[in-house]
């Protein structure tokens, strides 16, 4: 049945290209939807609220390694993964929904292990579990999570609204979370030569944490709120900086401009980046799974933004649409490149390659 | 990882004893969460109207074979059976969001061909398709879909307020899409056997198209608006009759009585029951994924019930808690079990056993 016509490969079109593909065809008919695809989450029209909508798919051996993540903590991060998608739209998550696809390898107490996991993120951010879907799996675990949250519609944040000449901001650090992953990597590996070896993961605490429980940062949403700022575009880092700032700089029809010396990098981040042979920019740059929030506010807003907590000012939007540039510790300006997440390409862990820092031809 | 303490298999709970495990320790907390679990779909507050929210997984190799269900099928498939949730509250259903995995060994073309078949059912209901998440598959294709609907509280219809004495009513017909599998499925063993052969399938157009394009009953929904009947509880057959019809009884604390002559099935579904030797009511009771409407009215609508078009009044809601009754054509009571999709128990095709129309004991 496959086999009529034109046979393009899916490897040749890549995550964002399919989406593309697939998503342009559609038009928005019922009032009630406000926004659909390319933002973090759909907006619909409610009445006196907006509601948002989003959803993600967790696919064990795609997004996830049961070999080395516990369940709980995978239960905890299918639903905070979710709840930063809300946060990225300056507003907060309410509901979540569950479809889980397990096969019979699984027991009932693993099961409870993942249910205990979200429940935990549930209650920690006071988001109610509210439906869902369990199912069998002929092979692998697949966990889809639906995440429902309110705004008002002048407080909601999208990604193609930035200015030319708004700060670049993001919250926390970079690059945990992926080196992280390549620690847990490296003790897989080791364990596999020698099943009798116990996991070294001394002193890796902080990065392990942040890949395997990331949190959502609506603790920044209310700290916007308090200081009375409306950033001017948002969305979180799920696929790395580099890929999610060129994302808010093309659907605002604008350039960026980052600062290599402004990137916020934990010092056990950049310690096991370099113990690995990596570039801790690039790291921080290429990534992903930080679920941060990367927003840009207006120059007047940076009195109120410059004294919030854990936020930093990167660099700036300009005026020349796709322009991505990066001014590097020894100020040469050089082109961004995005090496995002890219599931169809590699399907394995990312190879980071550290030409993103090559200097511009 | 799975060492730990005890290991109940997946298999000794079951679908429901799953869910009820897993769903009992949660409480709901936020004002908009009106209902939870354990209806078509969860009911959410925005302000002047009621939001509903539902999600499906759907697996390659459990839900759907893909060596015989079209891919456009499979899609449009996909879009009415979470459209039918929505219908099953006594709602419409305005925006769908879609959750797709494939592995490598799909196109671009067989990805558009799923796509074109999901817009096709979003274009026929009015439904805008408003985001997703699409993503690769260590194996096997995995479809997700949540549905968001609208209505006022006043008028949605849940599964646990049916009344003693209300008329037990359905639409449509049953058993055709089961029996429309049992057709595919024997082509296909045959196939297996010789390649060569072409399929055989003459005769069962409407009975497979019923498995393979069912459609949502949102004009049994508008019909009922129309007369002005509110049903006192509802719910749509994805189970199998006998399966819901239990549901609908036990929610509302509630016994049931239906009578085996007043099921409707149609002449091709009894003619193909027979010639497969089964019992066509046995298949009407347990076939399953007929995607029809099941509900309740009070005996005072009779009137305006009975004129419904393709609306069937099969039986009533008793006082006898745990009561669930068929009356068989030679005017037998007995027992009614549910045989509904157990997706843990019965990964392949579902045995219909012909036991469920044995004398109660």
């Amino acid at each position: 049945m496959f086999e009529n016509g034109s046979r393009t490969p899916l490897e040749s079109c890549g995550e964002f290209g399919l989406i593309d593909l697939l998503t342009r065809k559609i038009q928005l008919k019922n009032p009630s939807s406000v926004c659909g695809v390319g933002d973090d989450a759909a907006i619909l029209d409610a009445g006196q609220r907006q509601v948002l909508v989003s959803k993600d798919l967790l696919m064990e051996g795609v997004h996830f390694d049961l070999s080395y993540v516990p369940l709980k903590h995978l239960g905890y991060k299918a639903i905070a993964v979710n709840l930063s998608d809300i946060a990225a739209m300056n507003a907060h998550p309410e509901q979540v929904l569950v479809g889980l696809a397990v096969s019979s390898r699984f027991t009932v107490e693993a099961i409870e292990e993942l249910y205990a996991g979200m429940r935990l993120c549930c209650e920690r951010y006071g988001v109610d579990l509210v439906g869902g879907d369990t199912t069998s799996s002929a092979s692998g675990m697949c966990l889809s999570v639906t995440v429902i949250g309110y705004g008002k519609p002048e407080t909601i944040v999208r990604r193609n609204t930035a200015g030319e000449g708004d700060l670049i901001c993001v919250s926390g650090n970079l690059g945990a979370a992926y080196t992280g992953l390549l620690i847990l990597e490296r003790e897989k590996q080791v364990f596999m030569k020698d099943p009798k070896t116990q996991p070294d993961l001394d002193g890796y605490d902080y990065i392990l944490e942040r890949q395997l429980k990331p949190e959502p940062r609506l603790d920044v949403v209310d700290q916007l709120k308090e200081k009375g700022v409306i950033p001017t575009s948002m969305i979180d880092i799920s696929d790395g900086l580099a890929s999610e700032v060129m994302h808010l700089a093309k659907d605002s029809h604008k350039g960026c401009c980052l600062y290599e010396e402004k990137l916020p990098i934990d010092t056990q981040t950049y310690g096991t980046a370099m113990e690995l042979g990596l570039v801790p920019s690039t790291v921080a740059l290429n990534g992903g799974e930080d679920y941060e929030l990367l927003f840009t506010v207006r120059q007047s807003d940076y009195e109120r933004v410059k004294d919030m907590k854990s936020v930093h000012v990167i660099g700036y939007m300009t005026p020349e649409i796709g322009d991505y540039a990066l001014i590097t510790n020894d100020q040469k300006k050089i082109a961004l490149h995005a090496q995002g997440w890219d599931a169809y390409l590699k399907q394995e862990k990312r190879n980071l390659e550290n030409d993103t820092l090559a200097t511009e031809e």
